[in-house]
């Protein structure tokens, strides 16, 4: 591992004015500025020279303590402070991520942090700023003290403070959901918009305020600042949503609460996530920076030999779309596990997970260089699975009995693929954890190495909501017991990642936003993708399954909907949407009826020494070309909204004297997403550095290169 | 197995009118009526023609159903019911319990089921009554049907209309403790005097009504009627509270909610547990009857031959009183598990379960004829395990640095002695769960057999209740998972036992009330064990840890405070109390001090073949003969109150011809519970099958005899 690190440490201590201190990036060009106002932490940030937060009040709300000496039960840590003492220093190293867009990354940053004492109370706390290139993070740290012991958080008090009516990307803020289709608006239009930015159909929802948003929240100011709040390394903390005061585009921390209605159960030491703002001029920056994976803890799994960024196919969207089933039998209006006799029910001849077919997507993968084979349905339970607030809802031990699990296992194996677990849990965490043990059994048993998790409906236990404080821990106890098993995880549904994949990169991938599965179910608009990038993959990748190339499902399927891509665009978003889990998510024989386009899919690496964006602008485009792992070979893609895009690509990334061959995926002259999709041409072309290429994205389209060194 | 089984099913269609449908006890002496008034199902019960329940409605209010169609949404199971069908049968089986006060239970009602159609919902609903000879019960039933599938229970309403302004033995209903003192009073004082029977100081009350009481529930009427409400079969619900309509005597159901306030989460086919009623007019009835265990379903384990009722010490009381500690350090104000150094902190002197005490526990135990020896605070997490709702509590593997877990466990079982493990998981039950797999293999590996278990603290899930549906799950999920490695298992501030220890034999104990720790805190009044039978006691057994013969704690440690019984007064619990787990609670040392007394602990058995209530009156005395299994010797106990109590004991049920020889242990002239507990004389001499024994019981005082056949 190359390390290069300097890490300096100076201790400053300030006449206790509220002149303030500042850190600057080490650039220079982002400086963040910290004071009290009356005893309020307070803090400023800028770009070169440029507003970026405008004074900003921290600090937290705590619950009445009911230990607390009397007085003091009601003391929050929002005010009356002073300082006691700062630190600068300097931080830099560079790591290598176990997978990911680039084999190095640099962690450099300027740090500033302050103790604080609050006199009245004789409790410290640190507020600590890390400073980057690209923007920063500032967390809240609570030292071991008498005084603070355990607290209850009542709401995090952070303040972002605008300088003006940005436009945003947004999803509204919501405890359960974070699967909304993104609205583009200014903060002023939040407000009017908020009711019909809501999916009210879905039974979990759970908004909080008609200006609360979800975060990473990506803005854009009038004069061309690109401005995106999240947080990093949520670990053991509540989810943080951002609530705007409109009216001086102030935004506020707003915690998921727990069933209590209380945001956080804290023991000193301990500390809040960083809550970041990345900052610049350029929209790619956005794109590229690594600023929330390190400011995340460094990997704590010893061997990581045994994690494989991996292509799949599975059976799912045939679920998806409506043709078959994940439960076995249509005969009862309910099921109890401990009560039904299997091999005596009657099938309802819709499942999908039975042995032939998953034999047929065995001989699929192994076919076309695909690692796994998802199987979705292969366990007793999906009869009455969802939106029932049912505990014992699944065993994910039991195969219904149409599914040989030994036989597949077996068969795969011996054609060189694995199949990948697939443990829906319906949200009822408390019963997936206790059959935790046994299901990791099985899949040591049957050689499985990967689980794909699923947490739809309302949590149980009851009353908590998926983002809470409790269901994040929940979420990283399965990471970490999967690690000690050597399995990977794909939680779907599962809280918004915050960059944990850096320390424990087990975790290969997240849905936690809107998949590819809404385009069956009415669709998602066709800039979609080309946000997602700038907002849901900050944290850490998606599984987004995409490679549905027959965009039209009424073709083999009752499903009237279409995906809101070309044919071409569903290719580009197995590299702007980078995740080191990829799906090939079309049937077989969909696949087969495309094949030549299918080739690119089959071509396209899942994990990469480099990545540069070429081309970026939320909602509107992103072009990014990567370098395979391990080779000199380059992909390169773009993926538009729907109102095309011409692209200029010019080929200086390659070597220098090296030959490739450039097969060119592309939309044709008249191709659309609504339209047109799967109108697409396939030009092969010898190129070298320096080499520019002029593309054409369709409405909804995009194109996909694959550049082979020769 | 005993088994005399006739089942009569008899179908009887009745005309769809109000006439109602009675049926009566074995005996005849008890009978339930059942009908419909205006569509609301209504029953009255009665005994030897006199009333016991007067008419009183039946019926579940349901929570809004967000799945069911328009209309049926808020259509609860409380009226506009028709009679579909009734059903009537009979039943007697005798069954031998795995331990207990007698070898053979006869279980011989009658029983009537009263299918109810819903016409407005297409609902069905059974409504079933299984009559005694010394009282009745009563559960609702929900067959699987297509219009009834999930529904929440957002109150059951269930009513008692008492006949009068009875005398009770109440408890303040709380929905996390019932550990108060009994109160004794009228039903129209509840109210009055249900503030001062709270103990406000228990930072986990959650008391619901003024008139809100617990059960079992111990009545006397003004014509001498002993009447008991309890429930049986607790299972996947709600543990039931009794909330007091105090100017017509009604009581109504009051389930203890989940952290949404909701009171119960149901899947047919299910049904509620059994809502009883004990009637008779002699108390010991109340003392002898089965009808809770009878109400529970058959044991459901195949093998039983592991557990074993046992006689124990431990190193418990000395922390109790004050004098060591559970705890090893006393250096930070509050520690990590992940993140502590045990081998490097700081002792504080006064750990109590340290390698060289557990010894001499071993030897004393093994010296005296106990098996187990049960350890707290072996673990470590004790520094701050109460009252944090702190998550990883403890690991339930890590034994403090002190306590040589391998040497001790082999050290034990060289003496023909087990160590008792000890669970405390101070209600974080996820985190418990979350390491039972890891706990019960520490167990296996070193030869423990049984858990001491507890619930101290705010349940987390955090809003969770003690006694709600998920709670009683969790706890009903531990006794299965213990019994599959062959554990018993004893769970302190668990909810309150409703038989299901007929069902789950390995549940050899529960707390659930005031224990005799509470003799340490400030006393618990004489009467408090000659109610506990008849309340506490009827739904399983009671881990009390009586046999306090130091009864004056400042002899030995700071502690000013006293037993509330005579030193006599503790060895006859050892037979009033029935239980198949029994401490000798006190210490060693004190133990010698009084080793003649001590001597019956020595004997007395813990497992019986027969047991005779000889005399009994709630709160005032308890006299019972118990016949050790598999002998030919009685032990004979007396317990009284404040007052004493003058006993005859017959000797009639010793066998004829044979010889006996008779210890008595019993108290002095002057003995009494507040100025001199220890006062006591011990006789022996010969006796045989009717002769008579007369027993002066102090105040506070009681009686022990041990009979052993010559």
């Amino acid at each position: 591992m190359m390390k290069r690190v300097t890490y300096l440490l100076t201790l400053m201590l300030l006449p206790l004015m509220a002149m303030g201190q500042e850190v600057k990036s080490p650039n220079g060009q982002v400086a963040v500025k910290f004071y009290l106002e009356s005893g309020r932490p307070t803090y400023e940030m800028s770009y070169q020279n440029r507003s970026v937060v405008k004074p900003s009040h921290l600090g937290l709300e705590l619950a009445k303590d009911k230990h607390a000496s009397k007085g003091l039960r009601e003391t929050s840590l929002m005010d009356g402070f002073v300082i006691k003492d700062t630190k600068t220093s300097t931080f830099d190293e560079t790591w290598k991520p176990v997978w990911g867009e680039v084999a190095h990354i640099r962690n450099h940053y300027n740090e500033l942090a302050v103790t604080l004492d609050q006199p009245a109370t004789k409790r410290e706390m640190i507020i600590r700023f890390r400073v980057y290139d690209e923007g920063m993070g500032l967390r809240y740290e609570f030292p071991q003290q008498d005084s603070l012991v355990y607290f209850t958080i009542k709401e995090e008090h952070t303040q972002f403070a605008m300088t003006g009516d940005h436009t945003a990307w947004w999803l509204p803020g919501d405890y359960d959901t974070q699967e909304q289709e993104t609205q583009e608006s200014k903060l002023s239009e939040i407000r009017s918009r908020f009711h019909d930015a809501v999916n009210w159909n879905n039974s979990s929802v759970a908004v909080f305020s008609p200006t609360g948003v979800q975060t990473a929240l990506q803005m854009k100011t009038k004069d061309g600042l690109y401005i995106n709040i999240h947080e990093a390394a949520c670990v053991d903390y509540a989810t943080m949503h951002l609530n705007l005061d409109d009216k001086n585009f102030v935004f506020e921390s707003w915690l998921t609460p727990d069933a209590t209605g209380m945001k956080g159960y804290m023991q000193t030491p301990c500390q809040t996530p960083w809550r970041t703002v990345m900052v610049s001029d350029d929209a790619r920056t956005m794109l590229s920076s690594k600023m929330i994976y390190n400011l995340n803890e460094p990997c704590k799994l010893e061997d990581t030999s045994w994690i494989h960024p991996t292509k799949y196919c599975g059976v799912w969207w045939e679920m998806i779309v409506g043709k078959s089933s994940w439960n076995y039998t249509d005969e009862y209006p309910s099921i109890k596990l401990d009560q039904i006799d299997w091999t005596k029910v009657k099938p309802n001849g819709r499942h999908a997970a039975n042995t032939a077919k998953v034999k047929k997507y065995i001989d699929f993968a192994a076919a076309n260089g695909l690692q796994e084979v998802l199987v979705e349905g292969w366990n007793v339970g999906w009869e009455d699975w969802a939106n029932h607030w049912k505990d014992y809802v699944f065993d994910f031990v039991t195969p219904y009995p149409d599914f040989d699990i030994k036989y597949l296992n077996d068969y795969a194996h011996s054609k060189g693929v694995k199949l990948m677990m697939h443990h829906e849990t319906s949200s009822s965490t408390q019963n997936y954890e206790r059959h935790l043990p046994e299901a990791f059994a099985l899949m040591k048993k049957y050689g499985y190495d990967a689980i794909k998790g699923g947490y739809v409906g309302d949590i149980i236990p009851r009353g908590d909501h998926h983002f809470s404080q409790s269901m994040n821990n929940h979420y990283l106890y399965v990471i970490k017991e999967a690690a000690k098993h050597h399995i990977m995880v794909n939680q779907h549904e599962a809280v918004r990642p915050t960059g944990l994949c850096r320390t424990y990169p087990n975790l290969i991938g997240n849905e936690s936003a809107r998949g590819t599965e809404y385009e069956a179910f009415g669709g998602s608009r066709p800039d979609h993708t080309v946000i997602l990038p700038f907002t849901r993959l900050q944290g850490g990748p998606m599984d987004y399954t995409p490679g549905i190339l027959e965009t039209q499902l009424k073709t083999w399927s009752d499903n009237p909907n279409y995906v809101h891509t070309t044919l071409v665009g569903q290719l580009a978003l197995y590299l702007t949407m980078y995740s080191p889990l990829q799906m090939a998510a079309d049937l077989p024989e969909n696949y087969a009826k495309y094949d030549d386009a299918f080739q690119f899919i089959r071509d396209v690496a899942c994990d990469w020494d480099d990545s540069k964006y070429l081309e970026a602008e939320p909602a509107r485009y992103i072009t990014v070309a990567r370098k395979a792992k391990g080779t000199n070979n380059w992909f390169v893609g773009g993926k538009c909204n729907e109102d095309g895009h011409r692209s200029t690509v010019k080929l200086d990334f390659l070597d220098k004297g090296c030959k490739y061959e450039a097969t060119i995926y592309a939309d044709a002259k008249n191709a659309s997403f609504d339209k047109n999709p799967k109108a697409y041409v396939i030009t092969k072309r010898t190129v070298k550095r320096g080499d520019v290429l002029k593309l054409t994205e369709a409405p909804g389209g995009g194109f996909a290169i694959s550049i082979i060194a020769q």
